[in-house]
């Protein structure tokens, strides 16, 4: 838990730092110009022990998520935030204007205001707009066939320097895939056709230099999403820093702020300019409290300056819940649960007390220009998902969706990215319809779930109710899973939730990675299963997507340094060892006398190694 | 933690029960005969609040593990063992003889050995075995016609009193089962018909008359398994007939008891005296302590005598690994985890040593005459089980299958009951093939699998791993599934992981049933809906997998006993609830005029819901 930590720097203040994952070290591989330098970590194994053939076993290099935060060349002073890794290519394409301040009022009124001062970040930068006339989209770029560095940083991302593993680790399933596009390399002109054709988000927006790209789509590898969000009272800007990095440290893709309070402004400011991956928020939540919590007052001026004064600061996704038209929501009254989208019941609450139509339904075209006038994705907001077994896949749920799909088509119109907010609560047998009415009714935007949770029963484990669903949808198609902790209908997560709820989700997107075939998905699995035949324990913690609790899970039962090289474990003891069997069966064909035995173990020669159970099946019969 | 306790009683020393589970009771729904007495939990529910209509919520019924243990009625003293519910029932079919002893070597050695004497059972009673020329199994009954008392106990506890419940709690989505032959309505004939076919099982020695009688069958709620061993230094016997009662406490249906050492014979006598699931073992394991551990000296006089041993004692099924056939060794040697399989290294080595098929292949037909002399059930073991995601669905394990469909059907020529166990490591797109090989190859006898595992990369979290894929595997037809805990790899798990397994493996089982749509298994989720969107705490928690710990993360974040009353929680705050502004949608509904809108909010009301809905639509656009 102490692997987020603060340190006192010389110059001004604290600086923030997460230790390194064990035997693993930053590396970055460069693209094709000097300032594509694309993170991954490289984790070190152990030799293989000469009981089991000698052999080197090079380096697994995994996707990082983390930043620069585990590099231990660069410190990180919290109050001048990461270096701007894009701001060169912002700039240098020619379309972006520096305001002078903030254009949105409360933006204005905000660094005015003395007594906020003491909170604000004192580096920051003035905001960037689109020059008049121009778009600054991704998808924009795409669709002229432009394939900007950030498609080529992805594309080099997504790669995971697999080709550099191919010796040792390969072997995998054929995927299914449920006709997906999956690639056997990801090209940066991959990235960019994805992109155009609105099956992949690159959320980027221009005033968050600090993101290193990534990619959410599904024909990439399944991301992840976790929520932060202050705790009112007593959490301090440096805390809410800190929540962002504890949530990066153990793979959460994106993060949405869902923050609500005082100094929301401020706190957003800080996390932007210290985050490496993109940041959501719900700017309906922000605009609530301009309004003193009463939905009915919301109006879409207010809404619009909230709107503008996030994407100068440069949130990267907006969840908008203009999906949620008037006459969807009497369909709800007949549900178990109503309506458990916070947003989605103010916009409710708010539709029922105008009797018209939402502002975000009315101005959504409005919306798109401020969207694509700072690169902010769509993520549309399904305010009328399920809160229960009972309510999944109704027609509140499935007329929500397909006004999303109508609202995607005018988003791409003006070539703003979107991607499409799914369920909630949904039994294992009715998950692969949402799927696939969503490929169909969006057009293949890609989908981000919240789960979902297969059942109700569980509250205390919803960290795993809805990790079976969010494999499954995964699998399907999904291209973003929101986590959900084990909190969740309960309580606040803490640390340890975050946790145990983003490893969680990391476990169900790398299944359906697997599941799907993702390329060169299964090697870290391949590592992991030959550093626990041959009992290589140091390797094995080190590989785990959760080091620390391997380790200590292992050191319960055996606490001692001499039992990580010990040739057994403690289910079976010393001299019961299954593995150590099927050792003295593979010494034993050996000594039989095939002389292509050793090649034949070698994993994925698979020729060979049909030849030698041919051999050794004939040996053994003729005996 | 402290659930289980043991007591001192006035007479001979210590009584072990279990706590009730918050604001239940134990009830029992007769038969057609005074004692057939079906267990069942009756969960009582507090009413709802008058803004949300006031009106009383009927008691939950659910399916009920944990035997006398959890009724205060009665005191169970561990010295005397469970009162014996079959006893009559085995003796009027008068098919049986008591014999005067143990008829194993081993068991007589074990009784006249005083320096065992103080670990001893105190009211062993004398075993029984069928007469010469009968067949005690409950399929033979079955075949014959015959409605055992066991049956028609079963299809009472399989309906789960959904009955009584359908007013409230009803209302579910239909299920897809994969061809299952799901039932509305659970008979004793139909419990009979799959019996009889080997679709189903009933594991119930003669000598285990404590059981409750349960089954094991994919038209029936999915069931779990909870292994335990003793940790052979330290454990006394109470402990772990403790650990048995912890495992049924929290929903285990069935418990492997898998311990190695010195005093197993004596740990599982009381064990079994003391258990009212059935019990599986692994016969192997003894036997090669008999061989101190060589597994070249296991001989097949010695495993029979182990045999006998146990199926005297009472054991209800038997993992037994005939299927490992000489030629499929070879076939392990290019795996990357060999075999993992503790019963099928052995076997292997064995095999390998003696260069022939095994003694549990070659003697297979005078095991079935052992399993029906005392109705030991088979779980043919699956020891070349892959024990990575690179070995999944490899020629060895699948010919290790066909040959377990093969001993299947001549378990059925001699009407054992069979089941088959199943894998281990296998990625989310090849599990299915598992499950429909299973089924094809076996003709449909129960599957019975651990897990499986759906990747290799997060030791710490297997239960997570492996949840993901057991209730895909559950939904897809597998009738039982056998828990990993979060120890798996890594170490033993204690009582705290037992338990995180266990409520991780019944949300997998019942997200499964829920997929099949096994009738009435959605009124727990309704329930618990129906309470969270009244903001019935006390309910939720009661309703719950695991009451404690929902209670405990709630009281986390609202510690107060005020906030369990409180129309709000912790998530939103008291003044932005979501669920307080669906309850403010159905108000407004109401308040304009629809007269019908108090009988449409009720749940299942379809039509009326449907009429309410137009009527909604209308009057929004109208306006």
């Amino acid at each position: 838990m102490s692997a987020v930590r603060q340190e006192i720097t010389a110059d001004s203040g604290s600086s923030i730092r997460i230790d390194s994952y064990p035997a693993s070290e930053k590396v970055y591989i460069q693209g094709s110009r000097p300032d594509i330098q694309v993170p991954m970590r490289k984790i070190t194994l152990s030799d293989t022990p000469a009981n089991f053939g000698a052999e080197k076993n090079p380096p697994l290099y995994v996707y990082d998520t983390s930043g620069v935060y585990t590099d231990p060349n660069v410190a990180v002073n919290l109050h001048k935030g990461l270096g701007p890794v894009r701001h060169a290519w912002i700039e240098e394409r020619g379309d972006t204007e520096l305001l002078n301040g903030p254009s949105s009022i409360y933006g204005q009124e905000r660094l005015a205001d003395p007594a906020t001062a003491h909170l604000r970040f004192e580096h920051i930068c003035q905001p960037r707009r689109a020059k008049s006339g121009h778009n600054v989209s991704q998808m924009h770029y795409a669709r002229q066939g432009i394939i900007t560095p950030e498609m080529e940083y992805i594309a080099i991302r997504e790669n995971q320097n697999i080709e550099a593993m191919r010796g040792t680790y390969k072997g995998q399933h054929p995927g299914f895939s449920f006709g997906a596009a999956i690639q056997p390399v990801i090209t940066p002109e991959f990235v960019r056709s994805e992109v155009a054709r609105g099956r992949a988000i690159i959320p980027a927006n221009i005033n968050h230099p600090e993101l290193e790209p990534m990619i959410i789509g599904r024909n990439f590898l399944v991301k992840i999403n976790g929520n932060l969000g202050n705790s009112a009272v007593t959490s301090s800007i440096e805390e809410e820093v800190e929540k962002m990095l504890w949530g990066i440290r153990w793979g959460g893709d994106t993060i949405m702020d869902l923050s609500t309070g005082k100094n929301i402004h401020e706190t957003r400011e800080w996390i932007l300019r210290n985050s490496p991956v993109p940041i959501g928020t719900v700017p309906i939540y922000q605009a609530l409290e301009k309004v003193d919590g009463k939905a009915e007052e919301l109006t879409w001026e207010i809404y619009r300056d909230t709107l503008i004064e996030q994407a100068e600061q440069g949130v990267d996704y907006f969840t908008i819940h203009a999906g949620v038209r008037l006459h969807h929501v009497p369909l709800t009254a007949k549900r178990l649960t109503g309506i458990v989208s916070r947003g989605g019941s103010i916009m409710a609450k708010w539709c029922l007390a105008h009797h018209t139509e939402s502002f975000l339904y009315t101005h959504f075209e409005e919306i798109c220009e401020i969207m694509k006038a700072y690169d902010v994705s769509f993520s549309l907001g399904d305010g009328l998902r399920p809160g229960s077994i009972y309510d999944a896949n109704d027609a509140a749920q499935f007329g929500e969706l397909e006004t999303l799909g109508e609202l995607t088509k005018i988003a791409w119109q003006h070539d703003v990215q979107t991607m499409i907010e799914g369920p909630g609560h949904v039994p294992l047998q009715m998950i692969k319809i949402n799927m696939e009415k969503q490929l169909e009714d969006c057009f293949e935007a890609p989908f981000y779930t919240l789960g979902p949770l297969t059942t109700d029963i569980a509250p205390g484990y919803d960290h795993i109710t809805s990790a079976i669903g969010a494999a499954n949808i995964g699998w399907y198609g999904c291209a973003m899973l929101c986590y959900v902790t084990q909190k969740e209908h309960l309580g606040l997560p803490n640390k340890q939730d975050v946790r145990e709820g983003i490893v969680t989700y990391k476990i169900a997107a790398h299944a359906a990675d697997l599941a799907k075939g993702h390329p060169g998905a299964q090697m870290r699995d391949n590592a992991m299963s030959k550093a626990r035949f041959e009992f290589r324990w140091e390797d094995q913690f080190n590989i785990a997507l959760d080091p620390e609790k391997a380790r200590s899970f292992h050191d319960e039962t055996l606490p001692k340094q001499s039992a990580k090289v010990a040739h057994f474990c403690s289910m079976c003891g010393p001299h019961f060892c299954s593995m150590k069997i099927s050792q003295d069966v593979r010494d034993y064909a050996a000594e039989k006398g095939l002389a292509d035995e050793q090649e034949a173990l070698k994993i994925g020669m698979d020729e060979k190694s049909k030849q030698f159970i041919e051999e050794g099946a004939a040996i053994y019969h003729e005996i």
